[in-house]
């Protein structure tokens, strides 16, 4: 598997560490199909995976840098609750963001993929948010924010699709994956905000 | 306005029987700003408009039967809880459906978008789900799908945004101003079930 960086602190993915998903593997499968992720989808993220391996660091930066830092109701998750700069959990958590999208492109989605989507999921949340990394910061990230900024994610990445040279039309294919298996983990880590046994007022 | 028909059952957008949004006209605005939806977004929702205005019968026959119907655990939704069909309810669903494409596209996103934005969300859970007209049907969709089924929305909405001879970027432009606004509406929608008051469990 094609890494970020030979250790990234704090990435669990399909270790011990890693609970159980509560969502089935033929949960799963339903939401492929309710989303209209095909074979096809998966082979045109593999070929993303190669088209944005060496671009991971840069991809995060314009989101992190060049979009989240200047808007301030999503840069204070990086930040203490007084909003100072949090210079060492933002660089753990980028590194993860970078790893996250090799993940979204070359990890086949099985019962380890599944595991660390509801790990991520709870990340987001009140429940593991800040945890892993000891830091003091908010509380959790609102859900409506992570909905919304799958919107963002999805319009920038298509231009880092296009410089390896590929047709536009396997661009547009290369990018129609990606946003259905974004939308795909995005129904996934809507689940512990939904849950009324976590009891969570999150949106 | 332009309206999909010149009546609409159930359609009551703008009405008193519409309650105010518990979501603020602030809180839109900070959607707007993690979502990207910026003014050039607004100028290519309307061009959306425009050539979307005499295609969306066929749109939401794509959708409903070209899609919908042959996914088992969507179509479910629109039938009864024993599988049987119901043609009035989805004849008047689906004109509603219409009608969305439309004030997505070319209705202001004020006070009385976001109070309808509450409405449509509440249709879709068990607070509201079958009550305006009056069926039997599965008590709610489960947020996960219809977080899902936006990918399918998005991918599938494209071709038709294409029919007018508009050039490829201007297609671009109205297609992503589509995906920021529907994922502004998805992040709207998915507060009630995410309300630990209202207490669903419908994910």
């Amino acid at each position: 598997m094609k890494m970020a960086a030979e250790h990234i602190f704090g990435y669990t993915y399909g270790s011990a560490e890693v609970a159980m998903s509560p969502v089935s593997m033929r949960e799963l499968e339903e939401l492929k199909i309710s989303v209209g992720f095909r074979e096809e989808d998966e082979r045109y993220l593999r070929q993303a995976g190669e088209v944005l391996a060496d671009q991971t660091e840069q991809v995060v930066l314009h989101w992190r840098s060049g979009i989240i830092a200047s808007i301030p109701n999503l840069a204070r998750h990086s930040r203490t609750p007084e909003g100072e700069a949090l210079p060492d959990y933002l660089a753990k958590s980028n590194l993860r963001f970078q790893q996250w999208i090799l993940d979204t492109c070359l990890r086949p989605y099985d019962q380890d993929w599944l595991n660390y989507q509801q790990e991520i999921a709870l990340r987001h949340t009140s429940l593991k948010k800040n945890k892993i990394d000891g830091v003091r910061s908010t509380p959790y990230v609102p859900l409506r924010d992570i909905v919304a900024f799958i919107a963002v994610i999805n319009e920038t990445i298509k231009p880092y699709l296009a410089t390896k040279g590929h047709s536009p039309s396997d661009v547009d294919k290369m990018h129609q994956a990606w946003c259905k298996s974004l939308q795909l983990q995005l129904a996934l880590w809507t689940r512990p905000y939904a849950d009324a046994k976590q009891g969570l007022n999150e949106w």
